[in-house]
């Protein structure tokens, strides 16, 4: 298959399927031409019978969305499938995906040969931010910058409608601005990151520090002192029950992500960041006040009333709103 | 006027005009259609007998400029005038140049009164980067981020051919990335920026400290304690004399706008990173080689091979050649 997306032909019965791929759940929603709903699958990522995930089970789980939507699978148009990265943007190529046990995986080429139509494969935080530029947080918006923080800190930039991007990749690697000399690392890379500092999992790590130390008694009943089950639903629900600590820890986090924001606004001077993932859906009157604080404290005075820091309106359904939205943009250029 | 550039017709026999206006010296180029070089005057920005610089100072060195060329004004297609910030990009007027004592300046309706031709005024550090991107050091790369530092430290960015601004300002402040939580202050400004620690303005008060300590030997005959005197050209001088303190301190400093420049590859994934500035100009083998250290910790591993940092080409040209190539495409696109 040529690097060339393959432009097919579109009209009124059109339909175009966002596609959203994720770790655990993976979800097809098949749109009308106004992206309109017709019908939508999730299910889980893994079949539990079987190793590493199967591509055929995409496949699958797209034609699922159609039926539900009663469209017979010749009127796609296109196909947009929002993806963890690594990838190569322009073959349409999974690189790696640790998650599925995938490497080098041609998506483009399987979704094409079985539907026919042109496919994009775009990063799904890319695919998020231009959901939430197409009919959410940002909507219309010349500049928007998407910031979302969960277990690393994911980010993405619409720029005068246009996906920003790298010559072959995604980019925007938000959680790897570079905020501190010292200081933690984030699991992997380098200290001194944002997503060491102020991650979802450094939130849970310091949580988990002050439960052993005998300091968040709502947490340690309901979590105890596993990262894993240290997740933003219940460290919002241990702040709202007086953990004290624990919301300490948490407006610390969000105020060095405003303080990353603040340097996002030096450089790309945004209209709108969109503040999204779990922290920022879990308690978004307290997140969003902290990371205002810290952006202001960084912004210069001439940026300091051009953007606005907003939650992010799309949860789940961001990043297929965003891909169909975006494979509808790039056909539509192409024809 | 109003808020939209005025168009001309142009044609083969068409000049443009590249204008730099710094806070000491000022220069019009006139280039032909292939931004070939006719003419050219540069000047003091001040007339010492005069209060504040008169904006018929502009006029008369374009005029001049066009003189030398044997040029008439009638073939002015367009002038692109490279600025001090902060500008109205838009509106085509300086809102505010302390070193000029302006305020609010028109620049763009004096321009077009005068030459009736299209007008475009962008930020400095802008010219230069386009600059750069068009006959320099970033020529025709996909995304060109261009990092300069002197007493400030300025930052641009070309993006598929056009320059990245704001909804009226320019941006890519990139002296203002937040890199550390503590350190010294820039001046004016937030403590922990990248210029705070790393501008020519930073290393010239830690050299002043190792000169007042008597650990600079040579920089102390040579210019002594006062900051104004410590410019790039002697520190570099210094360094190959032997006063390994100031050495110590350049490198360090170039290394953090490495890891600035990191964070900037992380976000961006830049083709081409083009280091300008009297500091790169007055020690490029040195510069270059701690600005890449710098970098190299903080990218990650999938934007490691992807990026160069480059030595700017065109040094005090870089703003006027990419003022007048800016003007030439933006009139070209509206013709």
């Amino acid at each position: 298959m040529s690097d060339a997306p393959s432009p097919t032909t579109f009209d009124s019965e059109s339909v175009w399927i966002g596609f959203d791929l994720g770790g655990t759940k993976m979800m097809a929603v098949v749109y009308d031409n106004e992206l309109n709903v017709l019908g939508r699958k999730r299910r889980k990522t893994r079949d539990k019978s079987k190793d590493g995930v199967p591509t055929e089970r995409l496949v699958e789980t797209i034609h699922m969305a159609l039926d539900e939507a009663g469209v017979h699978p010749k009127r796609v148009a296109g196909i947009g499938a929002g993806c963890p990265g690594p990838l190569d943007l322009n073959a349409g190529i999974i690189l790696e995906a640790p998650n599925l046990g995938w490497k080098n995986v041609d998506l483009r080429s399987i979704l094409h040969e079985e539907f026919h139509c042109h496919v994009e494969i775009c990063n799904d935080v890319d695919a998020g931010v231009y959901g939430e530029y197409v009919q959410g947080a940002g909507r219309g918006a010349r500049c928007v910058v998407g910031v979302f923080p969960g277990t690393g800190i994911g980010g993405g930039m619409v720029y005068e409608g246009h996906i920003f991007r790298g010559a072959r990749a995604s980019c925007m690697e938000v959680g790897f601005l570079q905020m501190a000399t010292e200081g933690p690392a984030a699991g992997v890379g380098p200290v001194g990151t944002l997503e060491a500092l102020a991650s979802r999992l450094a939130i849970s790590a310091e949580a988990a520090k002050a439960v052993y130390r005998g300091k968040a008694p709502y947490l340690a009943v309901e979590a105890g002192t596993d990262l894993a089950d240290i997740k933003s639903g219940v460290l919002a629900r241990s702040i709202e029950q007086g953990d004290k600590a624990i919301e300490e820890i948490v407006r610390r986090a969000a105020e060095q992500v405003g303080r990353g924001i603040g340097s996002l606004v030096n450089l790309l001077a945004p209209d709108v960041v969109v503040l999204g993932g779990g922290l920022a859906e879990a308690m978004p009157d307290l997140y969003l006040k902290e990371t205002l604080k810290g952006a202001r404290r960084n912004v210069l005075p001439s940026l300091r009333d051009v953007f606005e820091i907003k939650i992010a309106e799309l949860g789940d359904y961001s990043a297929v709103i965003g891909a169909a939205a975006w494979v509808r943009q790039q056909a539509r250029q192409l024809s």
